[in-house]
């Protein structure tokens, strides 16, 4: 797996009943764990470190720490807390994301702009919040706990993104610094075992969240859909494939691409994977623990949609839908479930999930019967939903306990800064 | 309707069956009609009219007569014909639009800049290769003749790109042009007629193409899908109902846009549709025969897949699929065929289509199972199948008999030089 | 010489006392011949080679024809003639370059959008406009006088730049078609004469024009300034030498260029003047009679300031400044005189002057005294000294008569599609 | 005077002859004092502060601190000091500004992309070579003395770039950052006193650096030029005159603007100079003190050469070149000299110069004789010899003893980030 860090910083947690006492109490340990995460995530940097925003789609670390706290401050506290008092009126206005309904806000790519309020003012400003929480979680009515569950799901998809847009901002960094050493010792570098293809007979297959627990209003409502017979393999393709479509000449022959992907790279001038270097013969890679060679059994990682699906016109492959994914993931789930004698870590779905996300060949759109809720918070998901492609699973850098079979990850094509590959499917 | 200009300039071609001796004959005099209609469209143009380029997405008048003539050359007479002479080396360089494996090609931005060869030169390029290609087509062997009708399809279709660009340009004139004059007295200003919900029940329909006759390749192949019980407009949505939506603040209320919508209108400052003009209170609008008012009657024609979604958004109501559309189109075709009793211009299904192309939610991907063909011919729709939404049913400019059921037409989503409209589904 | 298209069309015209009945005579003989010289220049363009613009800098020769035509009309007609009905009223928006004071205009960089009027209304709109100027020439009182004969030099700048326009335009044209076939043979290709240096001895010089005769309000007022001793060359650098600059690798060491300027270079993949093209080991040149090769005699040509400092820092010296060169022009040319037994077409400065433009290391700035115009015609030249740098001399492209050693021609500092070369000059 | 935040942070060093001991000891001590007051500007910033940089013409604050540091290191230490380790090799690529003689560099407009050497590091880098130089200016021969001083001049110009940056990047905040609370009690707000004009005859001048003590290349050769007869105010225009400018439209009316200048208000939407924001129908500022409102005597000031020259034509007069600016300080500063008695802290020319920058009528181009130094060094000036206009004086940011009537500031007309005001002129 690439760069597992963010595993060391969490720890699972169920999916309690929150209504009950019991849930509460569950709910408030949760809630500290969760943004104790993130705290022990932006540790490692500096103050500079964590006020630098290196391309308009990323933010500052310190934006990320201020803007999770600004939700549940304006989500709950403001609304819902008499007598709630707010760390700093000027805040909604810098620290709101993109919520249209709230007012105006600072733009996007001047984030990094904002010098002060400083690293140590959003951490005070974190504490006043918690301090609220803790005392609004066991006093609110029911009706408010989903939206502290949001509040925490967001802040974890935060973490995620804190990671990333640290990584690419470092990787910026002449020094190329490192953001954690590496604890333990590497594993010899050996191929990734044979792939295996697993089949999906035709059929009338249902997917979607459920309901039961918590999900984003994007995996929902649970539909069926219609799959034609198809193959899917069961684990995404590894550096030391990836390594051969480069040495085939794969990003200078234009009949493996889409159009749109063409230009991309050749506007980018994009010769390999995000983060990879040439060295004479060698390819190095930048990440998280520094820098180093790549090694061929890994899941090829940060590519973009573009490559991901020009990669598979080379192998004679395509990329399977999300419908097939989510299927194929749910029955060899079942299939591999009995397996299962102990708790561990990662247990989603052993031997079918790797660490990285992987780019489906569906674009991002509504599912049928999909309704965005009333109010701010049905901003959340539904108005992203157009330009982007659905990627599946999870990371190395997901926080445990934020991954499902029917979440739906989304970003723009071209975008390769998110631990995104891709595994190969096939018709018939 | 709208514009309906390209209906008059061609005829109904039944699809023939190419192989046999009747097949050729009845081949070329549909190539002669095809290749006539386009010419009389060009016809009111002047030599200046014919070499702009309004815009990086629009092509000179002169560059469309001459790329579609390099398409019969380069795929048919260079490689097929024996003894054969191009007309002149430089065209495949000048006329390529976007096959790469036909070799370098002319930036698509700078079509603008060629003023040579001019207008009249393009005309003797079409004499011989038109001279060239009656031959061919008794002369070469069957499985050459399919290919010869995919460029008559491909022709139409830069019929259609002939009017809307020439419209994009005109309209950028202060003058505000005449392309040709209306002849036809236009009929009363009243409101559309009441809206009919048709009723699609659940279950699995086939859609697609089947094979029989002439289709591109991206209408195949014919498939199984899911479709949740839904209901679809009978008519697409009319000018007057759109400006109930413009005069509701539409166009400045955040909520009912997506995000990439909303940043697409406010860096346009687009206030209504293409082409509307506010004359004091009054709208204007520019069109292919001048300047002239709204009328509420028509179906709201020039917007982008932005101004579609937002519309719908605020009628509470959403798009409709690709597959919800076509066989909603296919049952209300099923049950109108019986009242048919004569042959008409515009049979497709009457009661159901007008004349705008309807944007569905549905982005342009490949159909299950789908393969482009091999060779540059396979690079005529696969690669754009990302970044796209899927417009069906055809518009005023589309050339008669260049219109099916199955048709996938596709633009960016903030296109909206085309002659584009949408109508409106809600689910249950 | 480059390009000696220009001198064929014109007659070289004293400087009449316009006053007089004799004055005005001559002025409409001028008047004509002015306006036929354009006519003449525009006469082997197609309707399209006439519509199109290749750079916001450039204008279309349609355009250069009506917008001298606008300035008679505008500026003399319409407030001065009475009973004269303008041609037609949207021209005002359509011709108006950058007259603030006139109202709005179109927008320079969509000058090429503009198909209608066409070529030939354009035509009948010089007809229309130069019947009344007859009439007003004729008619007028005698303080209309000077601002025809400002329209006239107004239209003789447009001439050059009617020919550096297109030569821009058709050099986009991988045809690289022939504007006018070279009528002579060319001379053999030898080396250019060695360099002179005149020498300028130290002391207060007087510069500018004397106001008698016509001049641009930027050549005044005469003025003393104090000139230190330094020396000046014979003639402009010519290719032979600049040849020597480009294989000592000038367009690549940093240490001869002006920050900007290599900043300039290096985004715009420079290696040598416009319109070279490297053939293998040879350099080809683009011209008005089609390309050819290098011919190592003439004066460089088509480079910007940033190339004429650059070679200048090469060789070790130095731009003049505007002062020097026509302190210099003014010396060389009283010495030169008494040779002069006959009248020549190009008596300017014999064994000075050559068919360049010559950039000197003058800003453009006012000379002391200066004050620009009342009215509209004041916006003529004041308003852009700024950001550019002076010219001196003349081309191949100017029309014959509309040269002084008072001259000051200015472009931006990147500009190289003049035809622009320079001469070298010494301190001390 | 705007904001004389400099002034406190330094002491007047007189123009010792470095070469003797003394000297040598005299030097050790002005390094000294110059790196401190560095040192002291940055006090008051953040490590975030420190780092941003908010727009391409700017630089952080630590790449300030560090450059400067640099320099000494560069073209002192490593090439002149026996065993002088650098303190990281790294730095040299980090720190560059523009010498290209050096070799490669960090791209300018990513510097705020540095998080790492953080603020802390950078100090230990100046302490480094701090305690380097101190030995190295013992010991060093003689002629390496001028490049020390060469080196404190530079810091010192960096010193008010930090102030001007530093106030750009706060100005971005939505929170208006105070970056120094102002002590003194703000006097009250009264208009300017009259304007008295300053008589210049007509005649040969002498102005530019005459070689004794320090000065930048570019102030030399001292030379002779001829001057005619005029007028120059004898303070710069105030802000209590510039109101009258703006409430007579003067950003809305062509007539008074350069055509680039008409632009670059247009495109920027520019009503008023920089900082100012309109607070209903007050006008409110942005310093470094905090946000406040305008006061009418001081100079107007945060104005580009645009906005100058467009004040001086709604005036009716002109902007000084730089010759008359600094033959009318010269005259002025003689007369005034006498009735000096007693030593005080800003002697340059008291009851001519005020604390802004002023914006001349001249380009910036070399003086008659002027040759850049040999080696990397000689990049310091000339190469930006185009393009940009001069400006005189000294500012209310610049270090005290870093100003010279010879000295010639220099930025794009643009620009309005520095302390950056004009006076006027008029001729006869």
């Amino acid at each position: 797996m690439p760069e597992p860090i963010a595993r060391e910083n969490g720890k699972r947690s169920g999916s309690a009943a929150f209504g009950a006492a019991d849930g509460r109490h569950e709910l408030k340990r949760r809630y500290l764990d969760v943004r104790r995460a993130t705290e022990m995530l932006a540790e490692p940097l500096s103050p500079e470190d964590q006020a630098i925003q290196s391309m308009p789609d990323a933010s500052p670390v310190k934006w990320h720490r201020a803007h999770t706290t600004w939700f549940f401050e304006t989500f709950l506290l403001i609304p819902r807390q008499k007598g709630y008092l707010p760390f700093d009126e000027s805040y909604n206005y810098l620290f709101n994301s993109y919520y249209e309904a709230i007012g105006e806000r600072h733009p996007r790519p001047a984030r990094g702009m904002i010098t002060r309020p400083d690293a140590t003012e959003i951490g005070a400003y974190r504490r006043h919040v918690d301090e609220a929480m803790q005392r609004f979680i066991d006093e609110c009515s029911a009706d408010a706990l989903p939206l502290v569950e949001l509040g925490l799901n967001h802040e974890q998809q935060h973490q995620e993104l804190l990671l990333t847009d640290i990584k690419h901002a470092f990787s910026l960094n002449p020094l190329q610094p490192v953001y954690r050493e590496l604890r333990r010792k590497p594993a010899a570098n050996d191929s990734a075992p044979e792939t295996e293809w697993l089949r999906i007979p035709e059929g009338v297959y249902t997917i979607g969240h459920d309901g039961a627990g918590f999900a984003y209003d994007n995996e929902g409502p649970q539909h069926k859909t219609f799959l034609h017979e198809m193959k899917i393999a069961n684990r995404p393709v590894s550096i030391g494939e990836y390594l051969d479509f480069v040495a085939d000449d794969g990003y200078r022959r234009a009949e493996f691409w889409l159009s749109d992907g063409w230009e991309t790279i050749r506007k980018g001038g994009w010769e390999a994977p995000a983060y990879w270097q040439r060295e004479g013969a060698l390819w190095m890679t930048y990440t998280l623990h520094g820098r180093r060679t790549l090694r061929e059994d890994e899941p090829v990682c940060h590519v973009s949609y573009y490559e991901a699906a020009a990669y598979a016109a080379w192998a004679g492959k395509r990329l399977p839908t999300e419908a097939e994914w989510e299927t194929a993931a749910r029955l060899h789930s079942a299939a591999a479930r009995p397996a299962q004698t102990a708790p561990h870590p990662r247990p989603l779905v052993p031997g079918f999930l790797q660490d990285v996300w992987e780019w489906t060949g569906s674009a991002y759109l509504p599912y049928p019967g999909f309704r965005p809720a009333k109010g701010a918070v049905g901003e959340y998901n539904g108005k992203f939903m157009v330009n982007q492609m659905v990627l599946r699973g999870r990371s190395c850098a997901t926080p445990p306990g934020h991954d499902r079979l029917t979440y739906r990850n989304f970003f723009h094509p071209a975008a390769r800064w998110q631990f995104s590959g891709f595994r190969l499917a096939e018709d018939g």
